[in-house]
């Protein structure tokens, strides 16, 4: 299978520059980027107009929270989790999950993500819908223990579990990654286990740290420290670590995440929305941390649309610091591409040849997105997800011309309406 | 003429209660809003799966400034305007004006968008824009005499000159507005000529006004007082008066405000783009002031989309407070809709009988707008402005199903091209 795309705008290599040319996908990868490429190819794409860049990676979500978009908003988060969410998250079958999977891949196909980073529970359904979907998805199991010693061996043996019914899909788009729920959820054994274990069988970790100041609070009064500095000292941080949020970091904490080569998932949507607080991003950025960016769920967001994320991000940094040239465009555009490649490990998030293609066409054929005076900055400032076109995983075309080819968009939006009409 | 638009989701009241329901429009006006309307029309409107909403009221742009979306970000505001912007600006001819209003009009019907307030010059050619487009603009050419005399009479001239060309266009959609640029840019003379001019001749007015730090010091430094003070002294306010931005406000400021009835057209997304700070919007809202949205020139923001600037509007503030209950969906949604057209003195920005038809229709058939648990708040947090099927304004169709009726597309996008290439 190849595909050459004609005549776009190329956001290539690692330095992002905006160059006229042709694309050639053989098999999953790139194999020439220049002007004028006369080779034929099985599918040819016409991209007069359009911008080829990276796909997104959606380095933190819960993939199949779609059914809670807008259910409840505009409330305290521990309110909204106790009287919204978690009773209704009660009573999802392995099916529902499922369906909520098939929703959160086919929103993502239709704003050009390519690779996310989940955590949610029944990964091994999520895993079936996301190699129906044919996204690139890092599937953590939620494990939360509470401290009781029982749960932390269940939790323990669900995630195994789940890893090997994922590992059986053996699909190269699929990954196990565990994902411990966070610091005050879960018992230093389970933390401890999971550091264990992630190293015996060479998979990455995803956990939440230091989301809100409430967060903070409980570590400090159970561990009298902050919880970066308590999983630092358990040995629980590395490069194969992935910590979602990080909003309420100090000068200490973010030494030690420099020092392990941690990644932080970034998330301003769902930040600003539930009031947690603001990430800093510059501080981060300085002592050479990799910064990726996720959306966190539709119920907290209500989108997954990485390029509304990636406006939010940039807005929100200006106007923290008061300071308009912060978080400029071609620094958040790396968060929301490369740097989530990065973080995953995956040869993706550039353009180029070699690189995996996992690709995103977006139409600059609109009236927001002309003048074409700044490629980088129209996607940052002005394109949201619905202007990318087509979108391609693993040198295979998902949607072509906004229209999905590996979902049937009727029945995925028909199934998520009966099962939270069933949950009312 | 006679619309009848079926089977939508419809907003209906200045409360915004959303029932299933048909909505019939004779001539400008909405006539009826019921289930199952049995009246036949001249163009009948499936909207199954469909939200039937108001238009929006952007109350505060440059609609021309798309020419220079992108072409400098991430900069401080002084040296944006003076290494860029400005200098490409004292380059733009009347007819140029005029292709930029076009791009931008294009861009508004697009996003759903039915009324804008406009600050510019050459307004003259932006009413021909507009009488083409079909939309309702409310027209201001920007004064600016530094303080000079004989400018102050010019620039006057000028003003009641645009008006005059404005009012013989003798449309129904087309209303001259007085718009000094701002206190730090306008003599105390233009600014009292105004207002006398201004209730002289029944006119609204708008101006920028407590926008940054530095113009608070300006001001301070020539008056020993704050902006609004200042214009209070000198009779200006009124509930005649729209000022955009009121970012700097004090708690003087703001009672001054209230007592005065003045409206002030919030502009989150340029404020954050250019680092100007959090407009204190609780305190203005628990003072009775009418705040309505503005998603301020396409170069400052980068676009015009009024469903992403509402999303901007309730993000900022619940961050910036570290409260998640204050600017809750339905006040956004009013801001961007009703308290636009209140401030106008239009009796729009309602679905109601008796209301004028400017109404965008919205395509909630897709993946990030599903389940549908809440309409209001999927337009504030999940839509974007590409989601808008329809936009209808003074019962006419301006766009159907995502084609814009009134406007050549590719003609304005290819028109506004080459005014950026002649200017580079």
């Amino acid at each position: 299978m190849s595909i050459l795309i004609r005549n776009g705008y190329v956001i290539y290599g690692e330095n992002f520059d905006v160059v006229k040319a042709d694309v050639l996908i053989e098999g999953n990868r790139i194999s020439e980027v220049r002007r004028s490429i006369k080779e034929s190819a099985d599918t040819v794409i016409d991209a007069t107009g359009r911008v080829i860049s990276p796909g997104f990676v959606n380095l933190h979500t819960h993939s199949p929270m779609g059914f809670f978009r807008g259910l409840a908003d505009d409330l305290p988060l521990m309110e909204w989790l106790q009287k919204y969410i978690w009773p209704k998250e009660a009573r999802l079958t392995r099916e529902d999950v499922k369906v909520g999977a098939y929703l959160g891949t086919l929103e993502m196909i239709k704003s050009g993500t390519t690779t996310f980073m989940d955590m949610y529970f029944h990964m091994d359904a999520v895993a079936e819908a996301v190699l129906d979907a044919g996204l690139r998805g890092y599937l953590s199991y939620g494990m939360i223990d509470l401290g009781d010693p029982d749960k932390t061996e269940k939790e323990i043996d669900e995630a195994l579990r789940e890893m090997k019914v994922i590992e059986k899909l053996n699909s190269p788009r699929l990954y196990f990654v565990f994902g411990p729920h966070a610091p005050y959820t879960c018992s230093l054994a389970l933390l401890r286990e999971v550091r264990r274990l992630a190293s015996e069988k060479g998979k990455l970790i995803t956990i939440h740290v230091s989301e809100t100041m409430a967060e903070l609070g409980k570590i400090q009064e159970r561990y009298g420290k902050s919880p970066v500095v308590l999983l630092d000292e358990i040995g629980f941080l590395g490069s194969d670590v992935i910590i979602a949020h990080g909003v309420w970091l100090d000068s200490r904490d973010i030494q030690i995440l420099a020092r392990n080569g941690v990644t932080v998932a970034h998330n301003p949507g769902s930040n600003m929305k539930l009031a947690s607080g603001v990430m800093p991003l510059q501080k981060l950025l300085n002592a050479g941390i990799n910064v990726g960016l996720g959306t966190d769920g539709a119920a907290s967001n209500n989108n997954l649309d990485m390029l509304e994320e990636m406006k939010l991000a940039a807005l929100l940094h200006k106007v923290h610091n008061l300071d308009p040239t912060v978080a400029d465009a071609k620094t958040v555009f790396k968060m929301a591409t490369l740097n989530g490649a990065k973080a995953v490990r995956l040869n993706a998030g550039v353009i180029k040849e070699g690189y995996l293609a996992d690709i995103a066409i977006i139409n600059f054929n609109q009236p927001h997105l002309r003048p074409v005076n700044n490629v980088i900055s129209h996607l940052v400032y002005s394109a949201n997800g619905n202007d990318v076109e087509t979108t391609i995983v693993d040198g295979k075309i998902l949607m072509l011309d906004r229209e999905v080819l590996t979902l049937d968009e009727e029945k995925v939006i028909g199934g998520a309406e009966r099962v939270i009409e069933r949950l009312s």
